[in-house]
């Protein structure tokens, strides 16, 4: 199997954004394109990755617009969708499309438009993935997150305070991402003050609805360096996907996402890694507690002992383990189909010492983007190329 | 690369179903897992493909509950979406899959549920991937292939009763498929007759709304024969896909379907094959001209010609070069996701032997799928295994 390179990526600016997704899409991929210095028409595969563009805004089609605008035709063209992880898949997609040999230069753009509904219709429309016996009785994501955090914070002996903290540094990292949607500090009594959503779960333990779009660039790895210098691109080195059940009732212990640790045992092992050696992580903090879940469920903490990490500054910026520099989704957004291309982004900056005042040292990093609450997951571990 | 063989396939009836999209595919499904002798906890990726289960049922996450359904867990899901043509996206994604070694077993489902709507609200999901430009004048892709229809009989002094002889043919072949919504044969008259839909485009030139789902079972031809006996597989030797403008207008010559060019001269290339040497096709005859602009772009017929083609009986089931034995879209019906997804389980039945009263002789068959209004094309080439 051909291993794949990323040399080139981009993304817009995260937050409420006066564009529809056709455009935003528009304006990752023309980014990234000249960022690895290729044209649209060098482009053999084109993957959007996108949740719901027909729901949001009664567009669909959107990877055809893209190709379009992109100057890509005749490219071959697909859209992912993988709920709230489409980015996460359309890694996987695009990776894929490479190592089979099917396209040399293949691009992928994630996005989402979804600031012009109101949150209780965006909620709804991500709540449209839960199995209908639970969505009948009123289950959102928030709802289940709520209760995963009960059952944590009683389970493993954690103070309500921890989840707040993951507030707190993912917020304190985004100030210097300049794609960011919230770039402000907020310290831990904004957030356990903030109006309670689902208890024990705060305002500012949730990711806030946002627009916006993140595009990358995929070769082999053998050709990698007739694009950019060496040094300039990231190779991915492992990868996995994993589903877990529809119905998360279902769940022996829903503290576990079984999805986060099937899809990283497979990329650990392609990779030829185990979690130790990874020096940067993205998670997916859709809601505070499920950085704690992932930090363990990858193997970086044992199992409940995840949040005494963030308590003691092990996945601060200058940590052992840096986790969200980029500001997670908490402080950078969360508009669905870009998350996990953005994630990628942040590890790429990251591997290629671009990443400015976030830079931390790493040689390896991590991405885990998660769909629905664990229902499907993708993990990519990327090593730097120098 | 791997080559690619399909070991299982299955569809189910098409029609009017009182089941949603996840009983579909579900339905669909265990029949291909029967069909190939494996159970669900063998596939390794499972792909769904489906245009629009969020805007036609509210329901999204539709490949998490196909997994959960068929007791697939952990297998990696994702949607494959290509709107009309997410059926053939489908079919290169999950080729892809095996062919990049990420999966030995993969199974690709796709599926609609459309009927439920009215055909103005179905018609107005599918006119969603119009450009915006154009859409807002109204323009649905009937209305697109009226125009069209018209174009071609001007340009290549056809009779309008030719394009009439295409549903007779699709009609006369779906009466011998069991999946078929309409098992019934119609004369031209009938057809000549029929309301008028978009001039000279009348009801019968157009493939109707439709429930269903099929399913397909793929792994490295290497290995096939551990599965069905020789002779019960197929292999897929080439296979394409391809883009056109997203605006329709401003392709240069109507008549001609780009992506159709493009798409089977790269199926072509890796088959190692021309189009004289096919036996057997299926054809995207969602309107009676698009079989004609199809089976000249893949170059059975030349350009202007294939309504003679269809005039002399060149494709009917016993001509030279049979076209859309199923029935077609015309007389099989059209759930978007599955249509790609059926066309290429005919051709596996064709070249196994086992399409009875259907059959032909074929050792080589081709499937086109068709998305939009030519926007998007996926060429798939089979061959039988002995």
């Amino acid at each position: 199997m051909e291993r794949v390179a990323i040399i080139g990526a981009s993304m817009t600016r995260f937050g409420q954004r006066d564009a529809w997704v056709r455009e935003l899409l528009a304006e990752a991929g023309e980014a990234a394109l000249s960022d690895a210095g290729i044209d649209g028409d060098d482009v053999e595969h084109l993957y959007v990755s996108n949740m719901a563009s027909g729901e949001f805004e009664g567009q669909t089609g959107v990877p055809n617009a893209l190709a379009h605008d992109l100057d890509a035709l005749p490219a071959y063209t697909a859209r992912i969708d993988q709920t709230s992880s489409s980015g996460g898949a359309g890694v996987y997609a695009a990776w894929q499309s490479v190592a089979a040999g099917a396209s040399e230069l293949t691009m992928l753009v994630g996005g989402e438009k979804m600031t012009h509904r109101t949150t209780a219709e965006a909620t709804d429309v991500i709540a449209s993935l839960t199995h209908p016996v639970e969505y009948k009785h009123g289950v959102t994501l928030p709802s289940f997150a709520g209760l995963t955090a009960r059952l944590y914070l009683d389970t493993y002996d954690a103070p309500r305070e921890s989840l707040g903290k993951v507030a707190v540094k993912n917020h304190r990292n985004g100030v210097d991402n300049p794609h960011a949607q919230f770039r402000k500090e907020v310290d831990l009594d904004t957030v356990l003050d903030s109006p309670m959503v689902a208890d024990p779960l705060r305002l500012y333990d949730f990711c806030p609805i946002t627009d916006g779009s993140a595009a990358l660039v995929f070769c082999p790895e053998s050709v990698a360096a007739e694009y950019v210098p060496e040094g300039e691109y990231a190779v991915i080195s492992g990868i996995g996907g994993a589903t877990d059940t529809h119905v998360v009732h279902e769940r022996a212990d829903p503290t576990t996402m079984g999805g986060v640790v099937d899809s990283s045992t497979i990329a650990y092992e392609m990779a030829g890694i185990g979690p130790d050696d990874v020096d940067v992580a993205e998670l997916h903090d859709m809601f505070t507690i499920l950085e704690f879940l992932q930090s363990e469920d990858l193997g970086f903490f044992e199992k409940g002992k995840g949040w005494k990490a963030v308590e003691e500054g092990v996945t601060d910026r200058d940590g052992e383990l840096p986790i969200n520099t980029s500001g997670g989704l908490k402080s950078k957004g969360h508009p669905l189909g870009a998350s996990g291309v953005a994630q990628v982004y942040e590890i790429y900056q990251q591997l290629t010492g671009n990443a400015g005042p976030r830079q931390v040292e790493a040689d390896i990093g991590l991405a885990c983007n998660v769909g629905g609450f664990g229902n499907c997951v993708t993990t990519t571990i990327m090593e730097a190329s120098q």
